[in-house]
């Protein structure tokens, strides 16, 4: 084909593309400042106007313009593995799915979504589930339709965990459950065991301005880049995208407790770092964002745990903490210090959760999700059926709703699928972090200099650069040489919790 | 016609434009953000996010649908006065307008603007103005494009001036100017032979969070609504509307002058306030919004002067101000401050020009900008021409570009016709302020006693309330009983100066 015409049919392709890219974005803009900055009076007007962007992207996305334009691209011959086949074949999956979807299940979902987010919040607040339950029915219906209108072979929740975890499979995450609650559960048992580090002194006072700052210096020596970034207040900590140029993060502090801000900004800057280190040849492309959820979430706990909660971190930070935080440190020891940011306890909120028991709160949400869609258990019964898990796995037993099955927005939203990638994403931070230390053997020497630019390089190239040319499988394939597993996890969980809690 | 059908009209109409709305006012939450938020490094992703929503909104309102719509329901006979038979008049305004100007000429001038803002910035920092004319040139040949476009019978002006001042001719403005300039140089000329009033105390220190604290507090007395609004930095002050139930307002702060932190907060509440009082009926139509820029510059020029400036107001407020800035207020008496703040001086610059000498500043920019239309002086000449203009009513002659010709942004982005608007607005304050003084004879005590709630009251109820339901001219007739003129203000003025240079 005349060269000519096919980068004509590109430039179409690319301004085409480059519009729905722009409306989302925007869309997410709109997100945020409803999250930071908006005034309150300003909640209905704004619902609107994101829901307006995000049909008008929708419809873009679902068009006949955009199915001619890949259809002809397809058959152009563009050479295979270059950025522009790449592209089309990710706005061909995009597309798929999108038109599987009926226009009036899009807005059904949306708008339930929408009043059953504000019942969820007065639910949660006032304890009461019966507020919340005839909304979830509603939803779970509508995500079954969801599922039927995109199609499965097996399991109805594949084509959900699809939409957040591409390429893998209810079957494959279950069985990576069962093997990692079997060697999971007798730790966190033998741990329970022994005497709980003394962590006290991280609930006595910790002064917004100076977390803010030693939470924000930490980040930017990851190489969290405020060129292209920044930091805000929310209520509940995120990350978010608006160009490869523009990727922001925020926190939120509680003076009494020095984890929530201090790993909270870790581990968005993780997130954050991910989309900033996109190829800016993908700007204004479907192809610019992270591969997976569960990919995306093994860079924020990567910098979050492997790296914020080590022994070679605090051997550089902790002077420079008990600097920021004179009153509240100046008495305790390193190992000390140490040992609290690691303690291990299980308990009922899931964000509030250690590195170890955060699974555990993940498989009961996984299961529970099932079994609602599958219609094994109905909503009324979910509270019991959620407590009774959450003492089976965690041995703790929620006494109100609110610490128990209320605690996420999560399904308010229709997000059924979302959860397992977050523990997805611990093991694939510790298959990396294996794979990364063969490569850069001084890693923990320079980690205990405050130097993490090698680290960061390396992720750059395998991982961040390719935005969605690579699937997280393809990934950790080229990278570990390996499929998703949980023995490096398992590993290095055993490693560090032998020598913490001294057994 | 069936009720039914006309309302099922009137609702596909209010749907279509509710999404112009959407896309207007999500354009300008992120232009909001690239002012106070934006990472440096986003500046070109967000330009080409900006674009994208400016164009498409421009698609929709010249599109065939706006066209069939807005026929359909000119032929249904909607009842005349009501909310949609005034929005249709106003969609038909709107899309007559952008249909005229030909999808290219609307690319070029932005493309254009975007390069020479550019230009502009650099040629100002730099004192350079041939780094700016080629720029200049470009945009005046496409506003003149523009012009021919749009059309006009007697003026190339009046086009370009009828987008910001709706209604208005170049020719009364000229006349208008002609009086005005005829009555206040006289006057600024005798109080130059007056002792000036010492102000150095307004030049010493002034803490950045009291300045935020005191302005605020003001604006919130005045009745800005923060449930609705809010306040932020940034380099140029400015008022910026997402919804009726969103109305923002920045500012910026110079620690060591008192001046343009307080005014300015003051003078953007009040743009605020307008916006925030247009009927909730109007959310998502295109009446929303202020029905000129000199209507609007009224609303923002009466609380910043004619209230903030006022004997009553500072009679109330100061001992405020000295509570809140103890260092630099302490030993000043409430008369001297008052004088000082009030204190006329010709200046180089428009925006720190005191309330008697702007005008004549808005005179200069109005005549050039004719000029050059008219191709009666060439951009070559144009500095010579601002410096000898600026020294002709000013008496005031620039030393460099930066501080003449180059000082304001509006050319780079061909907001040719928009000065006019700043000088109309003091006028119109005037002439507005007359006539609440008589409908609420005690204002003057009431202002003592800070209590602003009925003046704010008369001016929702016969002006913000209806936002575009009612041209300027309409307002002006139905609440003053006469047309746009100089007599209430050059009233004001030589009363307040009289007074105050005491001779």
């Amino acid at each position: 084909m005349n060269d000519t015409i096919l980068s004509e049919s590109v430039s179409k392709f690319n301004t085409h593309i480059a519009r729905i890219c722009d409306l989302n974005h925007s869309a997410a803009l709109l997100e945020w400042d409803q999250e930071t900055y908006m005034p309150s009076g300003a909640a209905a007007s704004r619902a609107s106007q994101i829901s307006t962007l995000r049909q008008m992207s929708h419809e873009l996305l679902t068009s006949d313009t955009t199915a001619s334009l890949v259809e002809k691209l397809e058959s152009d011959g563009l050479k295979p593995g270059s950025i522009e086949a790449d592209h089309v074949l990710i706005v061909r999956k995009d597309f798929e799915r999108a038109t599987k979807i009926p226009g009036n299940l899009v807005a059904q979902l949306a708008e339930t979504a929408a009043l059953s987010r504000g019942a969820w919040m007065k639910a949660r607040t006032q304890n009461e589930f019966e507020l919340f339950a005839p909304h979830l029915e509603k939803i779970i219906d509508l995500c079954r339709q969801k599922a039927e209108a995109l199609t499965y072979k097996t399991e109805i929740y594949d084509p959900l965990l699809d939409e957040f975890e591409p390429g893998t499979s209810t079957a494959k995450v279950r069985l990576i459950f069962e093997e990692l609650r079997e060697k999971l559960v007798p730790i966190v048992q033998q741990i329970a065991t022994e005497p709980a580090p003394e962590d006290d002194f991280l609930h006595t006072f910790f002064p917004r301005d100076a977390q803010w700052k030693f939470g924000l210096d930490v980040a930017k020596d990851f190489g969290y880049d405020m060129n292209t970034g920044r930091q805000d207040y929310s209520a509940h900590p995120f990350s978010t995208t608006f160009s490869i140029s523009d990727v922001r993060i925020t926190t939120r502090i509680d003076e009494h407790f020095f984890n929530p801000g201090f790993f909270g900004t870790l581990h968005e800057s993780g997130h954050g770092m991910y989309e900033q280190g996109v190829s800016h040849e993908l700007e204004r492309t479907l192809l610019a964002d992270g591969t997976s959820l569960g990919m995306h979430e093994s860079q924020s706990r990567m910098w979050e745990n492997l790296i914020g909660r080590s022994r070679e971190f605090w051997s550089h930070y902790y002077p420079r903490a008990q600097a920021a935080f004179p009153g509240a440190l100046s008495g305790v020891s390193e190992q000390d210090f140490y040992r609290a940011v690691n303690k291990v306890a299980p308990s009922l909120i899931r964000v509030e959760a250690d590195e170890l028991t955060y699974n555990l709160h993940i498989m009961v949400r996984f299961e529970l999700e099932i079994e609602l869609l599958e219609d094994r258990i109905k909503v009324a019964e979910l509270p019991s059926a959620w407590n009774d898990r959450m003492e089976s796995y965690l041995g703790v037993r929620p006494k109100s709703d609110s610490d128990g099955v209320l605690q996420d927005i999560h399904w308010s939203l229709g997000a059924f699928g979302y959860f397992p990638t977050y523990a997805l994403g611990n093991l694939i931070s510790s298959q990396l972090y294996d794979q990364v230390s063969v490569a850069i053997p001084d890693l923990p020497d320079q980690i205990a200099e405050g130097s993490f630019s090698e680290l960061l390089a390396w992720l750059r190239k395998h991982i961040h650069v390719f935005g969605r040319r690579k699937s997280a499988a393809q990934i950790l394939r080229e990278t570990t040489n390996s499929e998703l597993s949980i023995e490096s996890w398992i590993h290095y969980i055993e490693k560090k919790y032998e020598t913490l809690y001294g057994h």
